[in-house]
């Protein structure tokens, strides 16, 4: 568990299996344009919560298919131009479809073409967006980090986050010490996970693929998003407990993903 | 094990044996022209195969190196527009050098510009295809899946398969309950293989490269191509056995057919 | 441990910990320009190692960025198109800007593209090549090998890497059974390492961009590229003492690199 912590809300708990339990009875499809690196795990998160992975990120089919998948996500980790060629088309399907849409800006702040490429996707207005500090205040403006590392805090990215779900309409996400989840009028927060996350590749990523399939099953999406963080941040800690350092801790995550039941997530999941 | 289980067949199981000892022998050098998700573990399956793998898929490079590799795969999971150009280059010259071939046609159905690559493909003759049952139908000319799922069972699909042997002159090869492969006359079922495979990403891409390296090593197309689905499935079996979730599985699956021998493919392969 | 052995220098042990204790203070920002095989396994190697991965490989943000990064890892594996036009932008700013930069010329030889790219990437000084026999030798204007096997021995391109280094005023980093790391006049041999790093994909690669975050964090840099070698082999050789196979190997691997302390790597350490 992290360090900073606060004491569970039995209700909010109780809420989290429902929606839990609605990902596990949907088997959401989530189509991923996503980066090359993270691929191989956010496929695997996917797969291991009982989602249907489809990495259809390709102009002429990735429009096509963001209509007819349960939800969608587009992180900006690796945006070679075959993808920046794709995103729009999906972005634009998703909005046309109403499916939702998930949005990791990866590093936007200094590095140009994905900023620019997150600014224009915004206008097909995300159903959620998910990073950490550095990149949610650059989104919303402000300057942003040294690449996917965060160098700011998530208090500082609050006010930000909020900035930004109102003007956009969407769930805004900051992942850090503690997450905070927010549409820009109610906010959650989670103390679920541990600091070993970031020392995998694609963990963020993989939040994100996550989260998708969590919007799709559930209608409250501000909650919805709540409880993939505390899911995805309990599964860690449990997997952690085990490990002998941060590539058994990757294997161990994904059986723990497997492995969560209600039980498991009423007694350890801590949202606030 | 799958649930569906028939007596092994001794004769079968001792041929098992001959094929892979072959595959064991010729280190077969096997091109992957395949999708992004699922390149690193098919290099992994191929190195603890004892195989070479060359992820060379790049136009001016593709074909070249098609016609000195000992098999190739073709992939079609993520297809860029560079990997639209490097295909067919890389199958008119394996067809011309005579060198085997497999293609994977991941998602060929609905998506449109795989399914029109996937025909094009086609014209230089696979020396096999492996796919699941919606994919198989899909390609014979009926209709396809959700994405990398297959919403048909196998048994439908064994018409389509024979067909599409007989058509193209191709061993086909349907993932399944019960692995079903043709070459339009004669058919072999597999029963080796787990469930649990279906929670990991790339395990079915694998095992196209896998298949590769069988078909290069052994002259009975058929037959080869029937005992790397045993030889998989099998090692797939016994790393299940001591794993935790998909997590350790996708480990201990490496791990297992690095450490596959005579004596445990001849007790434990189900062919028939 | 590597069959070949010889006897530990205490002095050079004592160098290998000055090293590594440089990176751990500094926690380098490496940006990779990789092959999208090896991306996963190369980030979570760095993440292992306290170092930050940026995997930034586009036209429009690799030259910018690369005059900011800490280092520059240019890996030749898989260069589409789009990593064609990104990789001379980013060594071209790296040199302008004085940010340390590895060459991995994977394949180099028979296959044209990448053969010319490095070519012309050599224009650029990279502070540090690093390949296998055949690809050093190929690249000095020999002929090459089959994918990213090595077909001639770490012997025979000795004079291949010392030409090669006097030439271009690079280290030059030989892999093999005994690596072998020169800058044409000086030269040192890492007897660490064990044969099953061959067995897990993107190992060498991995290599290049753990070399990078050496020689930005330690002036001497033939020291901090043979001090390099050691600390990954030394970490394979514990890593492989408790698997069974490749891959709980490559699990293990990442957490021994975690795991790696100045008493493990002074006693273990094998430079001269």
């Amino acid at each position: 568990m992290k360090s900073s912590r606060f004491e569970a809300n039995p209700e909010l708990s109780d809420k989290v299996v429902e929606v839990w339990e609605e990902v596990n009875r949907q088997h959401p499809l989530v189509q991923c344009l996503t980066n090359t690196v993270a691929q191989p795990v956010t496929a695997n998160v996917l797969l291991a919560s009982g989602c249907a992975p489809a990495m259809i990120d390709i102009e002429g089919e990735a429009g096509p298919f963001a209509s007819i998948a349960s939800a969608v996500l587009v992180n900006l980790g690796t945006v070679a131009p075959a993808q920046q060629a794709a995103m729009p088309e999906a972005t634009a399907a998703a909005k046309d479809a109403g499916t939702p849409w998930v949005l990791d800006p990866v590093g936007v702040g200094a590095p140009p073409v994905r900023t620019k490429l997150a600014q224009e996707l915004l206008q097909d207005k995300p159903t959620v967006i998910r990073g950490n500090a550095s990149e949610i205040i650059a989104l919303s403006g402000g300057i942003g980090g040294r690449g996917v590392d965060s160098t700011a805090s998530v208090d500082e990215a609050q006010s930000a986050a909020k900035q930004l779900a109102n003007e956009i309409g969407a769930v805004v996400a900051v992942s850090g010490e503690i997450d905070f989840i927010t549409d820009g009028k109610n906010s959650y927060e989670c103390a679920n996970g541990h600091p070993i996350l970031t020392l995998v590749t694609g963990m963020g990523c993989s939040l994100g693929a996550y989260i998708a399939a969590f919007v799709l099953a559930y209608d409250d999406t501000l909650l919805a998003t709540a409880a993939a963080h505390a899911c995805f941040g309990l599964a860690a800690e449990i997997a952690q407990s085990s490990s002998s350092g941060p590539g058994s801790f990757a294997v161990n995550f994904l059986d723990q993903l497997n492995a969560l039941n209600a039980d498991v997530l009423r007694e350890g999941a801590l949202l606030r």
